[in-house]
Formats: C-alpha cells, structure tokens, sequence
C-alpha cells in the first residue's frame, strides 16, 4: 500500500465517521500536507483517488469538497447520533423538485469564496469594508484601552454599556423616534437580536409569517428554534401584501411576524408609512409580535429618512432589531434590540445566549457616536452607494440578455436581479463560481420556488473593470442558459 | 394631581403594559429624575407611592424593583402575548417549597449589585479583572488596527480567524493532547459554545445529565432549549458519580451529558484520569455525547495540568468547550468548540446564532498567544489563586460557626460551603446584600433542595480589610440563622 493510499483511507474513514460533512470542505492540499507531513504530491494523487471513489469532489477556486451523496449514505450515523431529525424546511408548498438546497452552507461557502479566493464579491451580503471609517473607531477603542488598567465585564453586563444605550437612544430621538433607553438589549449584530427576539415570542412548532422573498437569516432563525415559516407575498415597491398577511390570519394563528420594512434584503423597496402604520395596527389587533429588522435604516437614498414601524407602535407590540453593521461597523458585531414588551424576555435570553457582548467594541462605538463625523459618515456612504445603484442597474441592463428586470432599491447596497425564468439560479452560481464570480442565487430567499430564476448582487464595491467582466461573463453564462 | 402623582401613575401604567417585568428593577431615583425632566424629590414620593400601592418594592442597596407578586395579576398579559409557556424547570422531583427561583434573574441581579453598589463580590461568578493582562492584549489590538486600512469580516467567519485557531490547538497539542485545528469553532464565550453543543447533538424534550451541583449555565442551557435536566450525585473529590450515571442511562435514553472534570464549579474538584477515561468509554457505549465545560483548564494548583476529557476520545464523542475567559480576558468573550463529529453541525449553528465572533479580539488573542508571557502570566496566576484559597478556607473556618465546612478546590477560584443545615441561603443572600455583601447561594447550582444550605464564594480578589469584614458579617449572620 503506498503512501497516498493510506493517506486517502484515512481521509475516507474520517468522513464516515463523519468528521467532515456531507457538502463540507476538507483540509487544503498545503494544509493536509503539513498536517500528515507528506509531500504536496502525495496528497495530490490521495485526492484524485478519493475523487475517484467518489468520497469528494474539487470545486474550481474553492477547494475539495465531500460529495454531498455522501449524505444519503456515508454519513448516516452523524445526524443519527445526533439525535436531530434532519432540519426539514417548514411549510414548503411548492419545495424545489431539485435536492433541497441547504442555504446557510450556501452563503458560507459563498463568503469562503469571497475571502479564500478573491472571488468577485457580487454575492456578498456584506458591504465593502474599506467604505467604512475602521481607523477612526479603532483610535477610540485604543484611548478606551489606554484609559483603564483593567476592564470588569460586569460593568456592560445585559441590557448592555450604558453609555452606547444612551447614544442609540439619542440617536433614535433626533431622528424622530423618542424610545426610552431602558427598551435597548445590546446583541451580537442584529443577527442575534433576531433570534432572541424570535425565541422570546414564539416556540417550537409555532408559525411565524415572512415577506418573500425574505431575508435567508429570517428564515434560519425560524428553522433553527423549529418553528414553521409561512410566507406571504411581497411587493418589490410596496412591502409585504398586507391584505394577503391579514387572510392568513383568519385562517391560522401566527406567533410572530418578521418583516425588513426598510430597504429590504433583497428588494430594495422602502414600505410607505400608511402601510407601516396600516401593519402595525393588524399586528395589534392580531396579538401578533413584530419582529423589525432595520439594519438599513441609514442607508437611505431619498431626501427622506424612513420611519421604523417601531414608530408606529403604542403598544410594545414591535420588537425592533438594528446594528452598527451596514453604517459604521460589521467586525465589531454590535447591534441592538427594542423589544417593546419583550424586553424582559429578551434580555434574559441574551445572558444565556453569550452573558455579555465585548466591552471594548461597546465603548469604541458610543465615543465615536458621541465625539465623530457619523452623519458626515453616512451622507458620503449614502451617496456613494446611490451612484453605484444606478450604475449597477444599467450594467446589468446592458450586460444581461434581453427579459432581464431589475428592483430599484430606494436604500442598501444590493439589487435585484429577474432573469429569463429559463434560467436555474443556481446552476449560474456554479458556473459564475467556476470563474471566480460569486452571485446571490434566488433559493436562499425563498423555500418556494418563485424565485429560482432571480439573483442578488451587492454593488457596494468601487466599480473596477474587473467588476465589468464579471457582469459581461454573467450576461453570456445566463445568455448561453436562456 | 401632584406631578408625583402623575409619574406615579405612568409608571404604574408602565408596569401594566409589561414595559417592566415582575420581579425587574425599575429606573434609579437619579435616572428616573433625568428622564422625567423631574427633580429627585419627586421621584422619591412617586415611588413611595407605588410601594404603598404595592407596585414596587425597594430593596436596600439595589434599588427599586417590580414586586413578585405582579406576575400574578398586572403582567400576566405580558407573558401570554409572548406565546411562551412559563420555563419550568424539568424533572425537578424534590423541588423547594419556596417559590421557584428564577436563577438566571438571581445571578444578573447578583452582579449588578457588584457593579453599581460595589458590593463585596464573594458572590462574583467572575474573577477579579485587575489579574489579567487587559493592557498588554489591548496593544495587540491596537497594533492590528493600525496594520490594517479597513477589516473584511469574511476573513474571521465560522470556524473562526485561522490565526486564533492555530494558536489554540498549538496550545493543546503542547500541553500533551493533540487536535486537529480544523476541529476548532470560535465562539463567544465558552457560552456560546456550550449552547451550540447542546443544541447540535439535542433537541426539545431530550434528557440531559448533568452534575449535582453544576454550574448553573449548564441548567440555563437545557431550560432555555426546553429539554428536561437529571442531576446525577457528584463526589466533591472526584466527581460525576459513574455508578449511578449507568444506572440512570439502563433505565433511560439521556440524550446528552454535560461535565465539567476540572476545577468544577461550584465543587472545585479535579477528576482523576481513569474516571475520566471510564467516562468517555461509556458516554461511547451508551452513544450519549458528551459536553464538556473545560474552561478552568489552565488554573490548577496541582504539580500536573489536567487533562480534558476530550484526551480520551477517539470517536468524536466529546464536545470540548472551553474559554479565554478565566486565563487571559473575560470582556474579550473569545471562546471555543471542540465538538468532535458534531463539527459540521456546530459550525453551522455559530453562523446562524452570531454570524461570527468580533474580528479584533480574536487576533489579538492570537498574537498575544504567539508573542507574550503567557504561560508567566499564568503561573502567576495559578501561584495566586492557590494562596487565595487557602487563605478563604482558613477565615471561613475562623468566621463561620461550628458545622461548617467547605470544598478542597484544586483550581479555579471558588470555594464551595456547607452550613448548618438550618441555614437558608436565599434567606443569607438577602440579609448578605442588604449589608453590601453577595454570595453564590447554593439554589443557583441545582432544581433539587439538597443544597439549599451550601454558598459559593469567590475568592479571586486580594484580601483586605473589607474582605474580612464582609466574611465575618457573614459569619454573624449565619449564627444568627442557626
């Protein structure tokens, strides 16, 4: 037995055993030889014979991979012995007749893409970093540092830093919504807001009602506290359809509701106020919690800054989610909630979800708040990224085969793109990554098949002309499937 | 109407729509004052007023508070439009004749005291920040932001920054267990880590194991995720007792075991090996993973460090959790998954639960690991605790009555006393805190009433005079009490 050979049944026998999952990617060729101690080559010709066997598969640009039939087979015993039944999408009417398409690994992948192999980001949900003033805020985190001999975490414990509260509060309060300091729990970037506030309202095997197409997180949240989503339908200017909310209402009861009412991911629109007031009073009326995610609220492109539904809410019937990561920050993970009268529930959930959020970050973000450019900050971002909406639209206009419809996003930095219903999203985003271009495929907005023939593509990335080819590939691989 | 009235009335009206829980503490004199535009004289008459209607209470040195008996009638609404089933604690058979503690509440409300009234903190979960190198890793910090122009958090994504993981499995392939870094999931916290792990490999309903008395976030995590916790008797020498662990999992399917083997709090023992070893093995036979709380690894005071369960693990049964927290920064929350075939799943739910841990504290943990004193500052730390336990269990045994008596800790900085068993520690807390003293009362650790006169105490802070002073109040009290 040579020495590859060893090496390959050893890799085979530790994704039986499950130590690598099905769809998952294995150690680098470098990393596996550093790590076994054998040459480049030797690792090379095990791959190959594991490819072979049909264990895994190379993904160009991204790395090797289990095949995801290992699934079926091969790693039976792990979600076993896990005692979990395998996470079934909930209320899927219409589910893909395709295998079905597992969303969170998708968006890793596509980020590991991004970050590993310089992929044209198009398919990122993040916002380009260097938009953002990173320095300026680190130099407070560093006089913070400088200030204090040492830090007692007690000090920022759940809600969260006082002094960052007061900053979002005021925030709040100038731009019209008076909210009262004691409302905001300090999260982990909203994403966390979104699940505490979700398991503070509803339970297992509850329903709980999204736009679609909705943000993917709403619907990992969903699946992952077991609950069921029920979708209801969208308007690309207008929001969700409040007449179709209120006929599922009559017919079942719904535990919650998560909507993006500003500058939602992916569709850009901003929901008028009529239909905010208009949605908040069936929520009322329904005994049914709203779960606000407004992490755009600043990136409005209007002369007008959007109102949050919490605005509209007398009751405490809102639980609002937002964060600092689309308008100053995304690595210092700091976002907050509003929970209205949840507060309780929800603060108590952050303490056993991660006891506290960093302090430093807290800190950082509440000096800079106080002492900094932030709205000189968020003119230029705003601006900027109104310029690339427009440029992004008539790019894909131009590149795009003939069919072809775009959102017109009023804030946020992402588009919507409707291709030729030909067109199968994600067999574009395996060719687009086989070039090196990543895409947001229509399936992680959706678990119905409506959208499988739209994308989603970030534009907050300075136009270069390596952006322009990546939209002229696009054009012809979409073209070529038309 | 009085404008005491008035704000009397608002917060009363507050209270009835939820706004403040049951049992919550409602805003300071001072804050109130501020946000009312009132002065504190006012303030003070409206909340005498409600506490003569019975609204609020006041509890000395913490402020004023929202009665618990609130909950039976004003803020029942609240709880029913949260959709939620009252938490109760599973499979509690000999559950106190009190009324339930809501342990979660008691810990927070315990270390806000510590924090705003600088209470003595023997009742701190934490240790004394002022040990550790806060300034040194902040440097670090410092550097990496001026090194770089802007941060992609793509970069430090689940798993985690490939820096910081290679620091930490160097360090355990150092200290005698190797493991392989692609196993490593960052978290924040070992917190986090510990309900992601139990969460992968069970889900609503299971059975779980744990040590009794255990650490308190260990019950947290089960409750929260509605499973059902049984508690299996724990040596306070040598730990989990392994006899009556098998005849629990004859009788039922436990779907989950959690542990801590060293230094356990509140217990502070040190598991030896072949327990150890014999755990695993039938964790192994009984398919049952086991969730290991590792996070006092570096501070013993024996000759030898110990080794992690995760040592005797060949299968990828163990889900090793473990922390920075104890040994380097408590704020900077970095803390990690080690969870064996449970990986894929782990990962998966780090993404969804936080997206990803906050980019600059994971890399500078990284390169204070790679460049600093690390295992000095340990030393140190170690030397010093040891002494600082010795000392506590000689001024208990000096200050506290005839009948007491207390753990032996191997490490870590807690000690863990048995009183009279006519003393109620709940009974003690409160008396303690009204003279600015907390403790760690023995319900915290347990749904059973076998330890309802036990309390942990904290011993991390350098003795001074109020130290003594506070142990021998206590001392006092607890005579009083027997």
């Amino acid at each position: 037995m040579t020495r590859y050979e060893r090496l390959a049944d050893d890799i085979e026998a530790a994704v039986r055993r499950g130590v690598f999952g099905a769809g998952e990617r294995i150690l680098s060729v470098r990393r596996a030889s550093e790590q076994h101690g054998v040459s480049i080559k030797t690792v090379l010709h095990a791959y190959a014979l594991l490819e072979s066997r049909g264990v895994i598969e190379s993904r160009p640009q991204s790395g090797y991979f289990v095949r995801e039939s290992w699934r079926a087979h091969g790693t039976a015993a792990r979600d076993g012995a896990a005692g979990k039944p395998k996470a079934r999408r909930a209320g899927a009417p219409k589910a893909p007749a395709a295998a079905p398409v597992d969303v969170s690994r998708l968006v890793l992948s596509t980020l590991r893409s991004i970050g590993a192999q310089d992929a044209v980001p198009l398919g990122s949900p993040y916002p380009d970093p260097a938009l953002y003033p990173w320095r300026r805020i680190n130099q407070y985190a560093n006089a913070i540092a400088r200030r204090h001999a040492s830090w007692n975490l007690i000090d920022d414990l759940p809600p969260g830093n006082p002094e960052l509260i007061r900053q979002i509060a005021r925030r709040y309060a100038e731009n019209g919504t008076p909210v009262d300091p004691e409302e905001i729990v300090v999260t982990v970037g909203a994403t966390e807001a979104i699940n505490l506030s979700l398991q503070a309202v509803a339970k297992p095997g509850d329903t709980v009602a999204v736009e679609s197409p909705t943000y993917y997180a709403m619907l990992h949240a969903i699946e992952r506290l077991g609950m069921r989503a029920i979708e209801v339908s969208t308007h690309p200017e207008t929001g969700l359809d409040l007449d179709a909310l209120e006929r599922v209402l009559r017919r079942q009861k719904v535990a919650a509701c998560m909507v993006m009412p500003n500058f939602q991911n992916p569709l850009g629109f901003r929901m008028p106020d009529e239909r905010k007031a208009r949605l908040v009073a069936l929520a009322e009326a329904h005994d049914m919690p709203l779960i606000e995610n407004d992490v755009y609220q600043e990136l409005y492109f209007g002369p007008t800054r959007p109102t949050p539904l919490k605005h509209f809410d007398a009751s405490g019937i809102v639980l609002h989610c937002a964060s600092f990561s689309k308008s100053l920050s995304a690595s210092y993970r700091i976002g907050w909630a509003m929970p209205g009268r949840y507060r309780a529930q929800v603060e108590k959930l952050k303490f056993l979800n991660t006891l506290t959020t960093p302090s430093v970050p807290q800190v950082a973000l509440a000096d800079y708040l106080r002492h900094d450019g932030y709205d000189r900050h968020l003119r230029r971002l705003r601006r900027f990224y109104r310029q690339q909406a427009r440029l992004m639209r008539a790019m894909v206009q131009r590149f795009f085969p003939a069919g072809t419809r775009t959102s017109d996003p009023q804030g946020g930095y992402v588009l919507w793109v409707e291709l030729p219903a030909s067109v199968d999203s994600m067999r574009l985003y395996q060719a687009a990554l086989a070039r090196g271009i990543t895409i947001g495929p229509g399936y992680m907005f959706s678990m119905r098949d409506d959208f499988h023939h739209y994308i989603r593509l970030n534009y907050s990335y300075p136009w270069t002309a390596q952006t322009e080819a990546a939209l002229k590939t696009l054009g012809e691989l979409i073209a070529q499937m038309t």
